[in-house]
């Protein structure tokens, strides 16, 4: 669980009690959550800052309103569904949401590779790194996949477990150790050695391992959001980073609950055919019984294909 | 001035009288303007359709706060100076505002060259464009310039400025009415011919010429606003858009004041220097006299340094 | 067919017949094809003006390779195929190309819209355009579609085909006869009335109807000219771009021919279908015979599957 | 020194002898550098892998050329600088390069941040990383700067710096062997221990620590470099980062002599001064002698000032 300081608790807590009067579009479901921290992993979280817009941003701006834009809410959806399946995407970039997020180094370098979006991280030149860094849980620490060179197969025995998760953890704490005593000074600023002037934190932070965790603010908007949810809560994507992506998929639930019903029928739940899986799916929608070594497909695609439509 | 169907009036009366509660930051200044149309040209306006954060909104995020993040208000004004004047721009990226927009289509080939942006435009291939078309002021009818290649330089005499803007009336009326003839229907939408199949409108609209308004949401992000700002509020801007510019300025020092301020001391009004320009007012600031012949500089650079320190 | 002057001819020729030694990855069929100008419509032309790359480059990004990085053939291919299917798309950035291109201003108004390339358009406000505009082929000039809103339907009938383009002719002519006489001077220069200024050509232009052509610089990566291509050679895209879109189509096949492939079967002849349609395509595999009424399908969404799976 | 394996020093020998015939455009200074491996830092490097265009390719898109564009050389140089001067940026995307990079995570953390370029990096979840780290030499051992909270100040003396190059080393060298331990293999790719199964990479690089070198394929157009190379070749900038971004503006020179000249001129040696500050100027030159107390400058801003202006 993520452990913040009474300074930061109250900090959250007073920002979530004050209100105030707008003209603008409000989404209820995402008010309830704003500000809330919703823990991840074991010291990470996904806070919402500010957002702007909902599902009806959406229509307004499809259909270049003079008013609201939103007609029976049956016509807002068929219009959403439209949009979406059509691959209208403008219309999607005109919400937009901001959150703070923390969440271990590792994770923010995968993060950061999605360009559309605004991000101010927090400044290990600027301030001390917190004591935090990511240890998986026992059912999280995986082997290296037999069939995919870049993903995890089977749990590590218990044995095993132990030994990796005391190795990281002793590792991450004598780095931290270390670096404190670089810095020359404890976590509480006290200084350690007069004799010492104290390496700059610019330099002491890259004794860190990845493991450790930062936070940033981060603000996209809905379409590229949608982007990031596809390829990040995707099944291939890398565990610690798609725990993150499940929680955002949730806020965005309750943020756009149209556009969150769309995106997964059109998207996450979506799939697509190359052209010769096309031509198998119509042979075999006609009954015909199809024979691989006939079509174009390499045994990795036939494999999937079958997996897609449910034969295997 | 821009006029608006009833329907278009009473909608942006009823979305601008409507209030709700939120948690959000909330700008007091832009919550007046919110949906009002400020008139641009003879049938163009800008209108606030939404936005996300304020001057907090940047230092909360140059600050990773979790709370509010603002502290005094000359603290959270230094800190927002200084990162202006050091090119520190993604916490300005933090803040967001939507636009709806009506401009010459000749406005919005300049203007959608910021790309940094989101745009929802009006589709004349789906809707019929309305019969509205920019006529310059008398006072905004200049020549070409002589000085520069791609400016304009003095207002034409009374009868020249007369005949363009009859050449301009007669042929924007014309083109429309071919092109409601080509549609084969009237601007209330009855066929004119029944014989005739009319013309798809996205070929139809081909015959509009490029002073027709055109309307789009328009959305950006302050920092990315600003440097649009910084281009197209400039003296070397086009009158047609700079008159934009400028309206949207006043937006600007509503909705963030802070930024506003540090906008105009550090770019609009601020000056860059070259490396040769910057030798030689170190001499006059020295005390020495300087001749052009012994600088780096061009007789046009060299004016330009001249007119920036006011000694011609 | 596009026009040239004896200048622009002989501009074009001269650096073509240009012949230099580098050490970068070249791709023979595109070097072929440098510099000629492919003619689209009626004066519009595509000139692949430079590029970066091939198949090759793709492959040894991906591999973040210190040679050259490419293997067997059939590898490369695979790998490339493998990125493609599974939306790996930064290998495919690491591949340029840069077009001039001629069109009218309404397609260029379409075109400009995917903001992730870089683009130099002719200055009208800087120089003077030519009496250049599109007039459709009578095959080309159709009737309002009935089903869609935003497209074309039947072709007109041989009657009003002439009256549409005597329009269009007459009303660019006009237009273009009063663009010189506003700027006071012939399309050779010479000056008409001594006792008129002329009016800025930043103004003129704007009595210019949507058909002129302007031209300009296009520079895009590999991954962001095939979303350009996949939306734009799409039937749904309007005519007047899709044809620009089908001679980039063989440009791209004589540039990157394994990228070429991939991109056509795994986005050009695919297909996508949401959650639902999959359910339906499951149980039609399966051998089951499916009622529309008992799917979540609408109407519209099972004759577009309909469609796709070739049972109509 | 950057050490290469045999394979990938003939790799990149290969790639550097082969030599091709090109009609394109082609910069003699940067074909001479290609595929080079220029060291930095102790294990880092940078090589140029690919390019397109040069000082010419701004010129002929700045002008929209049918041929190569440039005129004499004063000429092009002329509008080069002008168009720099000027922020007329666009030509200036008309070229482009592509790098390949070896650094410190730390550094590539930081480089990430310009968004407007394309990366691939190598992979850890795919392929183990080599044991090499970065160990700053002890001229680059720097206290924390106390005027400056992001900065370095004084070198650390003797004693300290050994100290710290300790820690550093003997951490990196631990955590990489628990990198391998955690893995179950030896650097040489043979199993430890047959009764584990090895942790999956993309878990066990979490133990290394941010001095770990990454490298990735880097692309770039020319105005973008030039927005890099003006952040981080800047006083201001890391040490670490800094010193890359020199041997790239060494590259730059090679590449694109004209543009590197204006960009020195005009950008890396010119200089902006706020309104405020220009009034002072502006006094300054004229004679008068200014106390800060009747400017609106704080104390810093007006040290900053005076010293551009030479003045202390």
């Amino acid at each position: 669980m993520s452990k913040f300081t009474q300074e930061q608790a109250s900090a959250m807590e007073e920002v979530r009690s004050a209100s105030f009067t707008t003209r603008r579009t409000t989404s209820p479901g995402l008010e309830e959550m704003l500000y809330k921290p919703f823990p991840v992993l074991d010291h990470g979280f996904v806070r919402v800052i500010d957002y702007m817009g909902d599902d009806a941003s959406v229509v307004q701006a499809a259909r270049v309103s003079y008013g609201r834009g939103t007609k029976r809410v049956s016509e807002d959806s068929g219009l959403i569904n439209y949009l979406l399946r059509n691959w209208h995407t403008t219309p999607f970039e005109m919400a937009e949401i901001k959150f703070h997020i923390k969440m271990p180094i590792f994770v923010a370098r995968q993060w950061i590779r999605h360009r559309m979006a605004s991000v101010n991280e927090y400044s290990a030149r600027y301030s001390l790194l917190d004591r935090e860094f990511y240890i998986p849980d026992p059912e999280n620490l995986a082997a290296q996949s037999v069939s995919n060179r870049q993903g995890r197969g089977h749990v590590l025995g218990a044995d095993e477990a132990q030994r990796v998760m005391g190795l990281l953890n002793e590792d991450a704490q004598r780095n931290y150790d270390h670096y404190l005593d670089m810095l020359n000074h404890t976590e509480d600023g006290a200084q350690i050695d007069e004799s010492r002037q104290g390496l700059a934190r610019e330099l002491a932070r890259m004794n860190l391992s990845l493991n450790f965790y930062t936070q940033w603010y981060w603000k996209i908007d809905l379409h590229n959001l949608m982007n990031f949810l596809r390829l990040r809560a995707d099944p291939h994507a890398q565990f610690e980073i798609r725990i993150y992506a499940e929680v955002i998929l949730d806020i965005l639930k309750a943020w756009v609950p149209i556009t969150y019903e769309a995106f997964r029928e059109h998207r996450l739940e979506a799939a697509t055919f190359s052209g010769e899986a096309l031509k198998v799916i119509r042979q075999m929608v006609a009954g015909a019984k199809v024979d691989r070594a006939e079509t174009g497909l390499s045994k990795r695609e036939w494999d999937e294909l079958m997996a897609k439509l449910g034969t295997v």
